[in-house]
């Protein structure tokens, strides 16, 4: 309901020594990742080799019930898949993990990312007879792994194989029938991260580390640009073959996608969020009575800016959370009143206030011209709005969905023209130059392409679209 | 899943004067009021004196589908419910509104509170051959009224007469064929206010201002105590014969059961909270270097601790918004695991601090002893636990589900032995003065009942039991 | 989807001595009692005094999922039902068995049947402060019972005054907290029978003998018009106050409402049709080369007149037996689609023949008009129409849906119109004489109201309509 | 629940001129097939080259709601599938139509029967790189013509060469962007008709005339062993290089599988079953005094003997309609109790009888016992058990689910020890011999390789069990 760019999916595995319940692990982990991926869900389950899964479009508490778990109790590996996905591709056939059989047993693959190249693979597979059910990029990864199986003695061998031949951002995990397979693309552009159950009873990976502490693992470290690690009942391993290119973290994973209390290549999510509402603090000051956050995702930047600029923080706006996906409009309800059963102001912290009001973005803007509207309504006097973050003008090609720039605001509009359209007194966003220093300490590089039109690796003009459904001769 | 006290339930009803979408307008309000219960909800809706409803066990996102919004679409009048029960009546029999033909047509009630003498009334009248489908105080409200419109001219009438005889707390909205009545018992112990569609379109009755906001209306009033209202075609009409007694609105309804936008008898819920903080900051301080509220009840006193103490404000916890009523426990799964998926810690806010805690109250102590926990592992120099109320040591008999001392904490414990059972560094409650003061500009006096043990009405010495089902005779 | 008349109800109860799985075996015993209602069943069960219920509408395979019955397990004493409903009744607060407390406790109740003066009693009660949740005349039974309960010793004394007040055809089973009672109307309109469990384990009662056989019961007697059976750890009694009145069993149970295995007063319900078969033969003789019967009603009596007319039996009409209730019709789906999916004829049977159609009875014809093309189209040269009952003319007062009289072709039409609507070559119905013959050892007489206009007791000119909806005043 | 054979599949497809309601349409034929698949079900639309689909568990009265055809709704071609399957393969993954992309778009597919040669072929494929989704032979069908189509012009004629691959019985449907194609293995094991809709609109193709009665559509003729039909815009097209085989169709269509009022190869299936019974009746003559059928399947056999023999036709047996997949057994019930709640004996017509017993077939002979022991129960005095098909002692290859001897009683029992075990006084067989000519006039020749052990092609000594779920090397 509130416009958001969306992260596209989270990812999640586990390995242990002895049959444990793998599934409840997935489970609770998946319930950790939610916010990375809440159209569908699913968890695959290695019983002895046999694969078993269930996967349903909805939330983990929808898809998910006492029965299914059951069933799917046992075994000694499991991985798991939260997803979001571009608009008309919303179909149950899209739903990961991936669970396929090829030349060598049964495999299931689960990924975050987006593959540059997919159209172009997908292409000469089937040139060479392949048959795809589904229009996800997890199945011409499943494809080139598979090729790579004819003549290679491992999977983890056919997955470096692969590894050459795909372009794009991934952060995958595979199952196979004795191992689980970690992999991160050359220049680590979605997170993944590995951990350790206690006393040494098994091996965790996950999009973020907050998956890690749901499941009861410790973190041991961040899977590295290019890494692939192998668990098995000899242990884990890495290949690093892929290793050593510059890293390019998608730095919006700090600013919005991420949870608080992940940590991502040694960085605090909460921390860099409070640095970025520092930043935003000195690079657009303003005299104001209180700082709000937009909830929940400005909230933390609130904070920083409050701190910073020594003005009282407030909560001036209260979030609805029994408002989900499921709310109904019927024919005569608008947009607007949506908004305003999701969001309330607190009149007493806003009224005859002028109040700095922080969120993360603004894609089409649609939203919080509605927020500064219920502000105004509650008494606001005057109304700053600060962004940490700094303007989207460029599509992503790594798995967030900014897929068309005609749809963001900031690549059509000027900077005052967005502020009129929307109503605020001001608008100031972060500096590319800022965003930059937000995970200032971090082990890595970051990626700024949405903001700044700049790609760690070369990009096409224009997102590829599937033209799969268009081949109409025959 | 955190153990808290329940406040028991939501009323809601809407009067327009010509047929639009009542229905939807409930659904919208259901929404906002949804915290005061959410194990059950309905709404009924009256199309030209044909009263038709849906109700189900579960959230209004659960229970309601387009097609019964569509069923129940057009009419002028509706009301609508959410409800929490006591333990073992969570049968779909006892879900509200209930919807009963009598002598004079049909009618449907909502209420929230709790009736003292119900088991009394309930004897009565089976003693003169009353059939009873329900375990629900709605239906001894049923009969009482209905008692009396055997000899009254009115709705209102029979209700007004009806009042001489029921006891306790009740924040109540009654739909007859043709008008919309809602009544606050003598003591006004629930909340209850009357608001205004725009255009003079026609009225709103809720439970918290809050739900008037979601359906688009404007705040007019607090509903009396003891007073009735009558909305019909020939407008709104005040009986105000039980009106006169000296108010006791519970304190709890400002330091957890309200919404933090609603405003109660003139004081704005998120105010009192930053009150309460700012009130344990002056009666125990301690010297600490972050305060944290317990998402999301303790978070408006956190802010007020902060502000008063000049302590640094953090988000220190961060509650997981997706965990609800169905997560699913698979036996190996203990109580600690699922708090832990619920409510983890932020390590970069806690680490190394010692922190202050504010929460609005302890019942049984075991969800803070595991909060405490989760902040030493996250590593918390000193832990300061600090309570935006007194501590609970009374049976409520007025709606809010403390239904036996022997599981309130404080009614069994010392102080001390409290500290020491969840782990706290330090321990303090707000003052049973300081929670009279918290909303002290309020038009009213507050039942502190549970705290104090002093109740606005003679109470029996024990919430009674229903006798009901043990009548085995035949 | 079949026009027919419908039987509104099935009955069904047991006690057991010891606790057995008395909800598992209502459930079976619901399956063979299905045919008697399709819209909505319950099952009510008695566990030490308390009773538990699962009603819903739909099939019992549809309301019954493993988890109810299990919930439901335990317990000595259950009740069942199985419900069709006028149209417009078609509620969930309709579905029985109902279960109310009253004065001595809960009480659970369902019948077959419908009482004459329901609207006068329910006027009654509601003039003394009576709430009524349902429309359903069960209901107004409990009243009349609980009235009694409050000056009678036991709940059998209690129905024995109560049926002194109620009009009209009833079998019914009570439950308490102690007995099961069973109960048939004076004139014994409604079939109802006693059945015991093998080695002593108890009672069964059930509209029809079917249910016995569906729980492993014995067949042990109907129970009398006008008796009431009160089942106990003290054994089983009879009382027959209102006994000796002239029976009046409705006909039509043999023709079309009761199972063709089952036995109603000592005759096979099969033989009764195969008679009516023979009857018609003799009262309709033609010349054709084939006897077809409309499955599955006609297929007894379509055996029959084969027999003694010496026209070969032939399977000419073949139902779909998975298009049920929830078949989809989209817009520009015809009725005549629909019979054709479930309806198809034997073209070799039909082909060419001279075929002789039996069904039971006419509604309004439109079926009828419908199967006759179906078989001219399967290329019948002569189609001759026998029903085995009289016409329909009159309204049932009993319980059957005949509610409007206009709506009963044979009532609106000639002999010769309707032939023609249908366009049969010849039709011919039973006599009323015959109809009384087809059971002539039963130890009864019959109601052949709906054929003859003669009630066994005095009836209103109408149908009375529930005016309970139309009190508009408040 | 009844011990039977089951037919693995049915088949439908429509290609229509212009855009008509093809999804309703393989709605209503689906329903008309039902009996032919029970687990599982699928429609497949093609609306402009967007191949859209809904499959799912479960009749399709349950699998299809409103929404879903509406959803569906457009298109001019659509197929449609009904499916059994073997033990342990019922899984979502392998419902049909198969929907896949390949080089050139989209495909559906949908089969009946079962492909020798599939495991060989899926190795093959997999050894080439091919990915499995499913476990399902159509799959292995689907990569069979994908590889052709790497080289051939057109999808009919990548079928055309794909059918020198493919071993064993098809009968297909498959849907392009363009085409409707129907197909039928060389020996035309399993049965496949082509129809016409009213006026030249459009074509149907499904397993069972039957199917055709239920859309509209008029029967043309039986698809010939080996054709291939093509229907596209240019209208309807033959390629006949794999005709000219010798027949071999299933002469288990006639006796069980398909409906008595489909046609097949000419012959009228209920013909064929009251000719089977004649031959019955002549080869086991006995002195009786009522034959009866086990309904549904043995009702038209047992009218042919009883017309052949003299011996009167009863209806013995009344099968309750509403006892389905889903009855539920709670522990303590017996497989016993069920069969009786699902059969119950007409004790009128049974008891001091000599009945002579009619049913199709006995496969491990548990049903046969209880329905005897009914018979017995219900006072029999003598039974004479008749089946119309002669003892199953071979596995089929071909689509039926024998795929074990040892679970066929006749395959592992004398006729005197099967005789025994049932309880029956005497036990008759039809001959192979005669079961060749109840369909004598067919313009075809049959496989009896269940009864007789010869096959109408080479045969593997065991059904090849899928080894997929072995490979469990990484």
């Amino acid at each position: 309901m509130l416009d958001k760019i969306r992260e596209e999916c989270g990812v999640f595995g586990i390995y242990t020594k002895t049959n444990t319940n793998v599934s409840m692990s997935a489970y609770a982990a998946l319930y950790a990742l939610q916010h990375r991926g809440q159209e569908s869900c699913g968890i695959a389950v290695n019983n002895s080799g046999i694969i078993n899964y269930k996967r349903g479009m909805g939330l983990v508490n929808e898809v998910f019930k006492k029965e299914h778990l059951e069933q799917l109790n046992g075994g000694k590996i499991a991985i798991g898949h939260v997803r979001y996905s571009a608009s008309g591709t919303a179909h149950h056939h899209n739903t990961l993990p991936l669970v396929v059989k090829h030349v060598k047993g049964p495999m299931a693959l689960s990924y975050n990312g987006n593959l540059i190249n997919a159209p172009e693979l997908r292409e000469d597979y089937e040139n060479k007879g392949a048959i795809f059910h589904t229009m996800s990029g997890a199945e011409v990864l499943a494809y080139a792994v598979t090729e790579q199986r004819l003549v290679c003695n491992s999977i983890e061998e056919s997955l470096e194989k692969a590894m050459y031949k795909i372009k794009g951002a991934y952060s995958l995990a595979i199952m196979s029938p004795k191992k689980l397979i970690a992999a991160r693309d050359p220049n680590g552009i979605r997170p993944l991260c590995l951990g350790e159950l206690p006393d040494g009873a098994g091996y965790v990976v996950a999009s973020e580390s907050c998956a890690l502490n749901a499941v009861g693992a410790s973190f041991t470290r961040d899977i590295l640009p290019g890494e692939i690690v192998v668990i098995s009942d000899e242990g884990i391993n890495s290949i690093t073959t892929h290793c050593g290119n510059k890293s390019a973290l998608c730095v919006f994973e700090y600013i919005y996608f991420a949870r608080p209390d992940s940590i991502i290549e040694g960085v605090s999510v909460h921390e860099a969020r409070i640095r970025a509402g520092e930043f935003l603090a000195d690079e657009h000051p303003v005299d104001a009575d209180v700082v709000i956050g937009v909830p929940e995702s400005g909230l933390d930047a609130a904070l920083g800016y409050a701190q910073r600029s020594g003005i009282p923080y407030g909560i001036g706006l209260i979030k609805n959370r029994y408002v989900g996906r499921t709310f109904i409009q019927l024919s005569q309800e608008t947009r607007e009143s949506s908004v305003k059963i999701k969001l309330s102001a607190m009149k007493s912290v806003i009224s005859g206030k002028r109040v700095v009001v922080i969120d993360d973005s603004i894609v089409r803007g649609t939203t919080m011209r509605l927020i500064i509207k219920i502000l105004r309504e509650a008494g606001a006097k005057e109304i700053h709005i600060r962004l940490s973050s700094p303007p989207f003008k460029n599509t992503c090609f790594f798995g967030a969905d900014i897929n068309s720039k005609g749809a963001l605001i900031a690549n059509q509009k000027t900077h005052e023209e967005i502020r009129q359209e929307i109503g605020a007194d001001t608008l100031g966003y972060l500096s590319i130059e800022s965003v930059g220093k937000i995970a200032r300490s971090a082990n890595c590089e970051f990626c700024t392409g949405c903001f700044s039109g700049k790609y760690p690796i070369e990009v096409p003009d224009e997102l590829p679209q599937d033209k799969f459904d268009l081949k109409l001769n025959s």
